[in-house]
């Protein structure tokens, strides 16, 4: 493929991963087939939109025949670079880290977290799933060795900003951040917070009180 | 106040939950007074856009004299409906609804989780911190009695939207999702979702492979 992602509005690709999530479940649940006109409703949106969406990638489905769900499935995989596995790098092993650490979900989606730091000696050196929990004063030259470009934050807010320098400096390019705080980023870098206090603020203030 | 929360843009609302996130930050670290210049650099943003954000509301700080932090933090959070607690209902619990039962931060936040429940024999009838694990057959009954509005779907996708059903007959009016999937939800039931594969997802399709 040419085309450079740069080149596709921030929207269309949130879109297409929004697609993607929703043709797994629909291939999960066994349909195998869709007609254009179907397709609109089942992800929730209407032809135009996906016309316009699909448009910056090429050619989907067939004219009179429609789409075939896994490989519509294989071709948005591909387009977001999710038809390969990612290893990431998790710091902190608390209840979020842990939880992610133990969670086989992410890894079919193609999410392999392949080393775990802490600063905590209660943590350091046990095996959560098939992971020993490293020392994080050797999180620089692990990431190095092992040529990870993606870490997630599960630390305090505390250590989110001290963290993020260390990962950037081993080479990370993106960053998953669970702590609840502004961080400073370099623009060649990539962060998607996870908020999870500010999702439930954004529950609450439409509430009545 | 007699704003209505509706007239207020849901962008203002949203950045008016960043700033108090970063006063909280500020707080922490000690600072209790601010000047108007100042406190643009801190919220990350320009002071017109705050201006703006907080004309909706009616004035803040003294001419001359600056920002009082922590006074700030109790009207953003008056105006947030975050000046209370919120009781909140959990759905499953998994590797990341017990990681939430057992997160102190969310209770300090106000969000305080009430109630638990799973369909797994071996999850029923435990604790988790101070809550028992009941079974999610007994939801409907149990919401009702406690008047909880607030839940939490931290089940397998495939129960998600049996799961939120339920929820809304209970008389819940907000739900935060970590299923990854579309949930089909009335107009007048609000929810946020979480999708951590998709936030992942949204990390790789700009990266270089």
């Amino acid at each position: 493929m040419t085309l450079k992602h740069e080149d596709v509005p921030e929207e269309t690709m949130e879109r297409m991963l929004a697609y993607l999530r929703e043709l797994d479940c629909i291939w999960r649940e066994g349909k195998v087939k869709f007609s254009s006109q179907t397709l609109a409703k089942v992800l929730h949106t209407n032809p135009a939109q996906i016309r316009k969406d699909f448009s910056y990638f090429g050619e989907f489905g067939t004219r009179g025949v429609g789409y075939d769900t896994k490989q519509l499935i294989r071709e948005l995989r591909a387009i977001l670079n999710l038809d390969r596995t990612w290893r990431l790098a998790l710091i902190g092993v608390g209840n979020i880290g842990s939880a992610l650490l133990r969670n086989p979900e992410l890894k079919r989606q193609g999410f392999d977290i392949v080393l775990a730091f802490d600063n905590s000696s209660r943590r350091i050196g046990k095996k959560l799933g098939n992971i020993m929990v490293e020392d994080v004063s050797h999180l620089r030259d692990r990431i190095r060795e092992e040529g990870v470009q993606l870490a997630v934050i599960a630390t305090p807010v505390e250590c989110a900003q001290d963290t993020a320098d260390a990962l950037i400096q081993a080479g990370i390019k993106g960053l998953l951040c669970f702590a609840p705080c502004h961080l400073d980023i370099p623009d060649e870098v990539r962060i998607v917070p996870i908020d999870i206090p500010m999702a439930l603020g954004k529950l609450v203030y439409h509430m009545e009180v």
